[in-house]
């Protein structure tokens, strides 16, 4: 039957209750603090930075989903308890801790997640009082798990929500998400907290492996600035509240799954690059014809993360040698005189042939919009990669010249 | 005797003479095309872009390096001969044959550079007209130079220039040089042009060989936004006016050699991190205590590089998380309980430990000028790496956001 999209996002499966309260971690009067809880214990699986600088809460977490089991999820924004050293540590075990009491649940299985500002203690007192309000108002509905998105969003100016449904062995299966991007948004997922529940039956091993599928393909493509944070997490649970046959090996509900997975993976991850840091435009940049697979992304990469690109798109300038340039030291094969470089469906260059005066008022009429599509068709093989990002505006500088303080 | 710095660039050795000229190849009434002449053949070496998008005057240059010998190099701004297919490359092949023409000499010894837009093809005429008019006026002073330089600048607000006198077997030997920068600065040279010159005699293998050593911690260690250009060039001439042994081999000779133009390349190097696009602020990063000599040049890199760490350089706000969120993902070994940041010579994180109030004030009080170094001290073994690069500011996008048009 396919996919169908609803509306919803951590709440939308069965099985899942949300919650998000203001707790002054660091701004008054936002939401700061959310829960995520399911009625059971739920299969898990995680997926987490790779920066070598990895916050309190990753180091933590990494050690609790090797269990495969997890019920409950906290997290903060205002704080990323990172470069925090013992204590940070200490700090992240006793808000897990202390969440399992409250809930009355294994404290095996609590999950921790914190976004903000590096190397500041975490307010722990703060924090604690907001998890036992958010316990408080636990429910499962769209306004609880828009709460909850709310209390993850730093630099984000919209929350990020997605959910979908599928049919899996006869049974309803619905999978629904929430994320906070904004800044150091780079392969590896940046610091992005995504939050993904399913009422579908999964074993943790194959949970795992799904997730990693999915997240190659979405979270891991979007670029915002390069930066790859010390926080990235995804975070997978499933609730099994569908009452499908339990997913334990490949095949086609595993496959029914993971469609459905990634699905609201590149949702989530077009959500995130279109509202990308003073982002004034979404941009998809494909490469197709390249040599390999990972030409294509190298190449796609390498474009996406490029200032002199992002500028331009910013400034609606139909740059391609900048982009073709990107292209060139991505460490891709690329000939210039076999190359094509689109926007939107109208070329700019093909094999040495240059844009002319009349073509320049399409490509600019192309760039005028909030969405651009930059494709570079390489002529050198069959293999595609697309990313996604967005522009480089004056204001992401704005933003970034003056964070902390 | 160790080196002297002198005022003086291309024409500072004996047997060059330099011109540069207006010749409206993109705007009106600037210096736009340069040439340098040397009164006999000389020992010559260069390097170039590792793009794989080479522009045409690379793809020519590199086959006339190859022969070791060159008495002339004819430069032009506005416009990069860049992505132009056959024709680009027939445009540059009649640039250098005409110069030789005019010359008078070996058709087999001129070298061209072009930097500027990427895929217009060169105005010819206009080049070929200014080129007569540069060999009309070619002369050995500081102002000839001057002119020379300022015909390659670009986005560039100052010219860049930087000679030196040492010593080598008794004689004066003089090594002097200009380049132009600012945007695409990146390691492996990025847009920048480079044109040195000595009066040294020495062998085109060790010519070569110098260059190389030289350029590894001068040119290839400036970063200004990541982005590798198609036409990035350095070239070395040695005349041989100077009278000294040749040197044709490692020793002591080839020692003070290397030094003297290690010496112009590094100056060379921090003006133009300094006259980055838009830039505010120089900024030395220096990466100690690495595991290894890659690990430091790694970190140093990608510190140096993130759009996170250079926005709050710009916006003086000492967010030392983001420099070792830098170093983290960079692929060096990273140890945040072990590792130290210092701005200037104050200290803002140390092994866990973070800056206070008053640290804070005396850290925005390094960040206040316009220089700044940034030191991560990783204290995981004994190796070190600079990189020189500045801060990104509201001008680099106001000026990449609109280029072409």
């Amino acid at each position: 039957m396919g996919i169908r999209r609803i509306s919803g996002g951590v709440c939308a499966a069965k099985g899942f209750r949300a919650a998000g309260v203001p707790a002054r971690i660091k701004y008054e009067g936002r939401n700061d603090v959310a829960l995520i809880v399911s009625d059971a214990p739920c299969a898990a699986a995680a997926m987490f930075t790779t920066n070598a600088v990895a916050a309190a809460p990753v180091v933590y977490d990494r050690a609790v989903v090797k269990g495969g089991r997890v019920q409950a999820i906290l997290a903060n924004s205002g704080c990323a308890n990172a470069c925090t050293g013992e204590d940070g540590l200490r700090d992240a075990e006793l808000s897990a801790l202390t969440t399992a009491g409250e809930l009355g649940i294994d404290p095996g299985h609590v999950l921790v997640a914190s976004t903000g500002v590096i190397g500041r203690r975490l307010p722990v007192d703060r924090l604690l009082a907001g998890m036992k309000a958010a316990a408080a108002k636990l429910e499962r509905s769209e306004a609880a798990g828009l709460a909850a998105e709310r209390a993850v969003m730093t630099t984000d100016t919209k929350p990020k929500e997605a959910a979908v449904q599928t049919k899996i062995g006869g049974r309803t299966v619905t999978v629904g998400g929430m994320c906070k991007g904004s800044g150091m948004i780079e392969p590896n997922m940046a610091t992005m907290l995504g939050f993904i529940t399913t009422d579908a039956a999964v074993t943790p091993a194959m949970l795992r492996r799904a997730l990693r599928l999915a997240v190659d393909v979405t979270f891991n493509h979007v670029v915002v600035d390069g930066d790859e944070s010390t926080n990235d997490s995804v975070f997978l649970l499933a609730s099994g509240a569908a009452g499908n046959v339990c997913i334990d090996k490949a095949g086609p509900d595993f496959d029914a799954f993971v469609e459905a997975l990634t699905a609201v993976g590149e949702s989530l991850a077009r959500q995130m690059a279109a509202d990308g840091e003073g982002a004034t435009k979404f941009v998809e940049v494909c490469v197709r014809g390249a040599k390999t697979r990972r030409d294509a992304e190298r190449a796609a990469r390498a474009i996406a993360k490029s200032p002199l690109a992002k500028t331009s798109w910013f400034g609606k300038d139909p740059n391609w040698g900048r982009v073709l340039a990107a292209a060139g030291y991505s460490g891709a094969a690329v000939d210039d005189r076999r190359a094509e470089v689109f926007y939107g469906r109208t070329w700019a260059y093909r094999m040495g042939r240059v844009a002319d005066a009349a073509q320049l008022e399409k490509l600019e009429r192309e760039m005028a919009g909030t969405a651009l599509k930059v494709t570079v068709d390489l002529h050198l093989g069959d293999f595609a990669a697309t990313i996604y990002t967005c522009d480089f505006s004056l204001d992401y500088v704005h933003i970034n010249a003056d964070y902390t303080t």
